[in-house]
């Protein structure tokens, strides 16, 4: 009862929350069901990055052209770098009905979410506030300087959140995945999702009394 | 990560979509995850049910007396007989953290709804016509005619369904189980319900940051 069409799901969290691990896992464990969303980007390749894997490179040139023509979902600058969500791959993958996973932060994902009203907003942060200062303090050789911009950046980074759909809280990483797995899985039995299910079964008893 | 409050799920479907089992099953397989709301009803006992376990039974002038002192989510009248749900029991549970479930037809749950929107109203369904046609005909044994009024009532219990949260298709009855109990659960971890969650690691955040 699987309607054809995969679903997007963004994923934001604080930095520490552990999305990077999480979302590896989660295509680990569950590979046909996910496609990782991959990003054009100006920056230059590191030297183990390969154009279409980890990123689609792009002139800075190309990258505005882009924009123009509508080509992104969502696009942001980091550091000088253009980043941002290539539409064609996006919509290849939810046409072959594989889910598709992407992760940026918050701001990106509202604009989607207004866009597309049917994508998936999905928030991950430790447990507690305690967990999240352990983690952003690293191994403990980072300066208070350094680990109280960490802090304000996550209180910032939770800006908006009140508009996502699901916070799932990473506490035990298999716990977290097996959640995310299943949050996105049920989203395909949302009611809207198979209303043409629903119609075909009531054509289909029409039919029955007919008869 | 569990807020405290319960969440009540409303769950219909088509007669001969196999509610009951589903709802059984759900409360012997996690007794203690949830409880099924007791419906309050002026019909006679029969020999085997007991006050305050299938039902609490009133009379009618006391029924009519509990509509007019909004003591009930919801009423109605079948076959000469009124049946409601008391707010009283459902209201307890949900305090306790317990997930209540209700069986009700669709103008019920719709006004449920309304009335509490953070409510689940879940719809179950046969995989195929075909199939609720067999479940409908049960033995073999009834006639046409009633197999023909049994249709007519399963197209008419789908009215308004496309205002449900969920459609959740029951072939096989261990996989629906767990398709509802996961479905329940997730929604725990719906943002709207975890407001105090994020609102408390925001203000830990904040004291971090002043210290």
């Amino acid at each position: 009862m699987r309607e054809s069409r995969g679903i997007l799901t963004v994923v934001s969290g604080f930095s520490g929350a552990g999305k990077g691990t999480i979302m590896n896992e989660l295509l680990r464990c569950y590979p046909d069901c996910y496609a990782l969303s991959i990003s054009a980007t100006t920056r230059k390749p590191r030297p183990y990055e390969r154009e279409g894997v980890e990123y689609f490179f792009k002139t800075e040139e190309e990258f505005c052209r882009m924009i123009a023509d509508g080509e992104l979902i969502e696009y942001a600058q980091y550091v000088g770098n253009y980043y941002g969500t290539p539409r064609d791959y996006v919509e290849r993958q939810l046409e072959a009905g594989v889910d598709v996973i992407l992760e940026i932060e918050i701001q990106g994902a509202l604009k989607i979410k207004r866009d597309r009203p049917d994508t998936i907003l999905l928030f991950i942060t430790p447990p507690t506030a305690a967990e999240l200062g352990r983690r952003l303090a690293g191994r403990g050789t980072e300066s208070a300087e350094v680990i109280r911009s960490r802090l304000m950046r996550a209180l910032s980074e939770a800006e908006g959140v009140d508009a996502y759909d699901y916070l799932v809280v990473n506490d035990v990483v298999e716990d977290c995945v097996r959640k995310v797995h299943s949050i996105i899985q049920n989203e395909h039995s949302r009611m809207h999702r198979n209303l043409s299910m629903i119609e075909r079964l009531q054509r289909e008893l029409e039919e029955f009394v007919q008869e």
